[in-house]
Order: structure tokens, then sequence, then C-alpha cells
């Protein structure tokens, strides 16, 4: 039986830099995750293409997946919604391909009610003011806007628990790093292939 | 609070190549785990130094230490005692220090019980032909000896279920790796460090 992929779960207060880790961990030639497309009501902008930057649903099929379940996460922004289907996922992990999803915090509470053996990881800034720095420098974002956001960081700090794992964001190689270890080990983990060695030396 | 150090414990069958990777493992420069000196009842050979080398220790010195559960785990070779004095390893956990045994299956198993928390590794050979042509490379040993010990190093990797991760030998360097992204990522375990940082951060 081939063993079955792991499902990667990064998260972390927004503005801490998942999105750059993300792309970090996907541009390493000797990495290789299933990317899961994200599904998404807002229309596509231009250039876009349906099955590649997003699958692009009207608000009616999109609230209909949810009611079915075909939803491993969800959530809305600006009236739009987001989320990630669940099959694709399934199915790449059934072929024994790990996959790595890059999400907010509320939706990685989401896919560990569904999938409790997923391999979550909290990517942590390096410190509150470190963080407050990166939000800022985004801009546009007013003084208001960015208290409520570093209030909102805290609260979605205090969910690290949850996590299997913490990686702090002190530079982005360091932390892509520490997330290929982190799976390097995993999949070393007894419980997960002692079996398959077990039959492969003939002494099970 | 400083972070306890890991205990990790390198075990497998003999002739899987043990040795070799604790050295290699010991010969990175940037890992530094703290040695554990054994202690033993057999004569220091010609330019073995006390505390050094060995703990050279008398067999009823020994015993009363067996006695008094000083030793990690222990076990009698050829009439001498070999063990791992505990006290020290303890010490250096307490500091923060990552100590890093390379012992026999059985000593593993005592280990396991006193401490369940250390981190086991299990080395295991790529295949049963592979570790018979390295019992034999050996030399010295008679073709029942080497059946002997390939009937010995069968069992012991049935007991590959006690330990955390399996690592094949393939080459040195490989399992040398994959040893060292194991260890890294038991330090980022969630339940190690997140109460360290929602400190730092000051969130707790």
């Amino acid at each position: 039986m081939k063993e079955k992929g792991l499902l990667i779960v990064l998260s972390g207060p927004s503005g801490v830099g998942k999105g750059s880790v993300r792309k970090a961990v996907f541009s390493r030639p000797d990495v290789h995750y299933a990317y899961s497309i994200s599904m998404t009501t807002r229309a596509p902008r231009e250039g876009e293409v349906n099955g590649v930057d997003y699958f692009f649903k009207t608000k009616t099929e999109f609230e209909r997946l949810i009611e079915e379940g075909k939803l491993l996460e969800y959530a809305q922004y600006v009236g739009n919604y987001y989320g990630t289907p669940v099959d694709y996922v399934r199915q790449q992990l059934d072929e024994g391909k790990d996959v790595f999803l890059e999400i907010e915090v509320q939706g990685a509470k989401q896919v560990r009610e569904k999938f409790p053996e997923g391999l979550f990881i909290f990517l942590m800034p390096p410190s509150l003011d470190e963080l407050k720095k990166r939000i800022v420098l985004r801009g546009t974002e007013s003084s208001d806007l960015i208290q409520h956001r570093m209030q909102a960081a805290r609260e979605e700090i205090e969910l690290v628990h949850m996590y299997d794992y913490v990686v702090v964001n002190d530079t982005i190689e360091l932390a892509c790093q520490r997330i290929n270890a982190i799976v390097q080990a995993e999949h070393l983990r007894s419980d997960r292939i002692a079996h398959h060695y077990l039959k492969m030396l003939g002494v099970e």
C-alpha cells in the first residue's frame, strides 16, 4: 500500500509573511508539494484563468458546495467567498502527494476539525514590534486599522497551541528551511513507515 | 524557564552502522550534542583515560550503581558490564543541552522505560542482504555466528514500533542529515515552545 501524502497547513497572523514563505517553499527545486487551487465567488481579474488561478463560482454554487461539505475551509472577505475544495486535497493525499495549504488562522481551525492528522505549522513573527512594522510597511492602512489588526494578531497568536509546530519568520530562508525539516521528519515517523520497512525487509 | 534538552537515542540492529553514523553526527560543526561517557567494569586499555573514554568501575561498584538506579541502561558483554550513568544525562538535559546516546536495542528499551519523552530513532539497514554484507565485512565471524546475528537482527528490527522515527542507513551522510532534520523539527514542536513564544511576545 502506498503511503498517504501529508496535509501541510501553514498559517499564522495576517502580516506575518505567510505568502512570501509559501512562495519560497514552492520555489525550491527539491520540494514538490501539490498546490491546492482556491475557489472564489469574486470576479476573475484580467488574465486570471479558471482552474489555474482560482476556481470561479457563483455565490449559489459556492453555497451549495458549503452545504454539501465540499469545502475543507472557507471564509468571506469583502462580500466574496474564498475556500479550499476538499476533493482535490483528498485525491492528492490518496495518491501519496503532500498537499501544502497556506491559509488564515480561522481557515486552519476548520481544517483541523476535518483533518486532525494534518501537519499544522504556525508562522510566528519574531516580535510584535516587527509584525507591526510589516503591517505598516504594507501601507494604505489607517492607524486605527493597524491597531485593529494588531489586536486580531494577538488573538490569533493565542491559538498557537492548536498547532503541531511553531516556525519563526525571522528570515524567509530560515523559515523555509525549518518547514522543510519538519516535513522531512514527519515522513520518517515510525507510525507512518515502520510497517513499510518490516514488509520490505520480509520481517513481518 | 529554560527549555530542557532532548534525549536523543540512536539504536538499531548490530551491524547497521550506528557507530559510524554517530561519529558523523558529532563531526558536524553546526551540531552540538552532549556526549554521554559510558561506564564499564572492563580494564582500561593502553592510553584510555578514566572519565574521558569510559568511567572505569569495579564490578562491586557497578552492581551497587545498578542497585541504586544510577544507570539509565546497562548490559553485560563477555563478562563485563557496560552502562550509561543517569546523573550526567539528567544534568545535561536540565541545562538545556541535547544528549545523544548511541546504544544497543536492549539498552534503548530500558531508556524508553525511564525517559518515555526521549526521541527514539531506529537506524534501519536498506535491506537484510546489505546488513548481512556489513556483518560479513567486519570479518572474523564464523558462518554460524553470522546466521545467529542475522536472526538477532530480525528480532531487533521487529521492535521498530517502539521508536519514534525510522532512518535508513543507505549512506552515512543521508542518515546523518535525516537525524539532524528530526532533531531540528522536534525543537520546533508547539508543545515544547509555544509557551515560550507567548511569553516572549507578551501575549499570555
